[in-house]
């Protein structure tokens, strides 16, 4: 199969656009499509300081890498959330090194003791991703504010949202289709607006780009991850977009935007300021803030029951777990 | 596995209901299920003289039955198509005889200089699918409101109604909600209203009842319906199905009325009378007037061109392909 553009040999077909590109027309296709989404949603401008979040895989560290070489003003910022992301760091700083854009780094388990999400979620008894959740969103958007970013960009491609989309429809949780969308704009000064510019490219788009610039990025999935229901969603949407190339595309950017416009002025979400941090919550105090609460209640608790176990012992279960 | 009603053994389990009955239970259990559909959605009542679209398949065969036995005032209409469709007449002949409901039987061919509906695709160059359900639709309203009938019953389950959901959100084809839901009130006086009793029942509780009952059915589906799309949307659906049990009661009735609601609100459809056969339309000739025209249209030039082969050689084609 031949490069549509240049007659060169081919090294990616895609089906959904009908066409062949070889490996420097498939990279000029790519940063096209993001350029294009950045612009069809007006995500952000030459002007605008960009924090994209990085987590060591291959969706951030590709926009990361596209945005710089489009001619953003962009620096990274990655997490530390326990032990399970060491691996991850070391490879985010072999992408600061190789694409020289700054990327910091920032402790979030400086907030409860040193502990990590798995830690924390064994504490209160809930699953691993959604402690994950509720640190790494309340991080991304506070650090982006404290340091004057005005865009927080992430890194979900074609696949992750429309498979989000699907399982949601599915359910029919349309609480969560007014916030699925490529841009969310900022609804309170201590928001950050959000954008994903990799939303008009696939999984497999993205991860030829990788390969092909050499991104560094870990191929690992995150471990707390496995057997989520969205991946036998991807599945399923995966065997749809093979019969029908182009089905994600029209499932995202179809009739979808109406029916979020109707179910977004239904509901009239009311913000105040969190009485503890002053970010912006629904409720009196935020998740975050109660989350962090409840930690340091059971190390209050722990210390007193140190010998019946306490917290230590969920300390112990969890690091079980992780090994 | 025992029956959850009298702890005999159990002939089928129902993983979305968590339950396991016996040959007498389930056909109890399928029965309520149907009576409720009639109930929760106001169908029809005992006053009404319900017509039955019959097909000789389970669906059409089951509903008939069952709303026979449930005391409803039930006719069936079976429709001579062509043909292909020989066989099905004899099917529906011994259902007729074996569950004592008189079931109509009307020749559409002789609408079409005796043609079945895959000459006439042939004709009109159209999938056979497409003109099979302007006829069928057309027929089955006409003869509904010219014999008295005040409500039309079709087979289609919880499988079938759930599928075609299915396929519309993943196409954003909205035009298709409106008009989709367990029952059609009656827009026009030359329309009568259209129900679906068999909405709460899944294709194999469908299979079930009818094996259990030995009610006569074609298990042969259509010769025409191979390798249709949708055949495939409904493996996808009984695969999230076999994860998630219910998942498919819970598309169908989930927010989607709401949003059914709101895209039938945008829509308002005027309809007019048909000027050939003064049945409703939205255009000034309805569809099937239009297509019975285009026969005759060919009819006339199939005579004068003769020679040349005209209409014949296009019945000949359409004979080879049902052979």
């Amino acid at each position: 199969m031949k490069c549509k553009k240049c007659s060169n040999q081919a090294v990616i077909h895609l089906r959904a656009h009908n066409v062949a590109f070889c490996k420097e027309h498939f990279i000029e296709f790519f940063e096209k499509r993001v350029q294009k989404a950045i612009n069809d949603f007006k995500m952000f401008q030459k002007e605008d300081k960009i924090l994209v979040a990085v987590s060591s895989g291959k969706d951030s560290s590709a926009v990361l890498y596209a945005l710089k070489k489009l001619g953003y003003n962009v620096e990274g910022l990655f997490l530390k959330m326990g032990r399970h992301t060491n691996a991850a760091e070391r490879v985010v700083k072999s992408l600061q090194e190789s694409i020289g854009v700054p990327i910091n780094i920032y402790d979030t388990t400086q907030h409860f003791h040193g502990l990590g999400t798995s830690e924390i979620a064994s504490i209160v008894r809930r699953p691993v991703c959604s402690i994950c959740g509720i640190v790494r969103r309340y991080w991304m958007n506070r650090f982006a504010v404290e340091n004057g970013f005005s865009v927080l960009v992430t890194g979900h491609n074609l696949d992750d949202e429309a498979t989000f989309l699907f399982g949601n429809i599915l359910n029919w949780q349309v609480e969560y289709f007014a916030r699925q969308w490529p841009v969310l704009e900022k609804t309170h000064e201590k928001f950050v607006r959000k954008a994903k510019p990799l939303i008009y490219v696939t999984e497999r788009e993205t991860y030829a780009y990788v390969f092909l610039n050499n991104i560094p990025f870990m191929e690992q999935k995150c471990p707390f991850a496995k057997g989520a229901t969205s991946s036998n969603y991807k599945k399923y949407l995966n065997l749809i977009e093979s019969e029908q190339p182009g089905a994600k595309h029209r499932l995202l950017f179809g009739y979808f935007d109406n029916l979020r416009d109707i179910v977004y002025k239904e509901q009239k979400i009311e913000l105040k300021e969190c009485s503890v941090c002053g970010f912006p919550t629904t409720e009196e105090k935020c998740q975050y803030c109660r989350l962090e609460e409840r930690v340091e209640n059971s190390f209050k608790i722990g210390f007193d029951n140190s010998e019946n176990g306490g917290i230590a012992g969920a300390k112990d279960d969890e690091s079980k777990k992780e090994a």
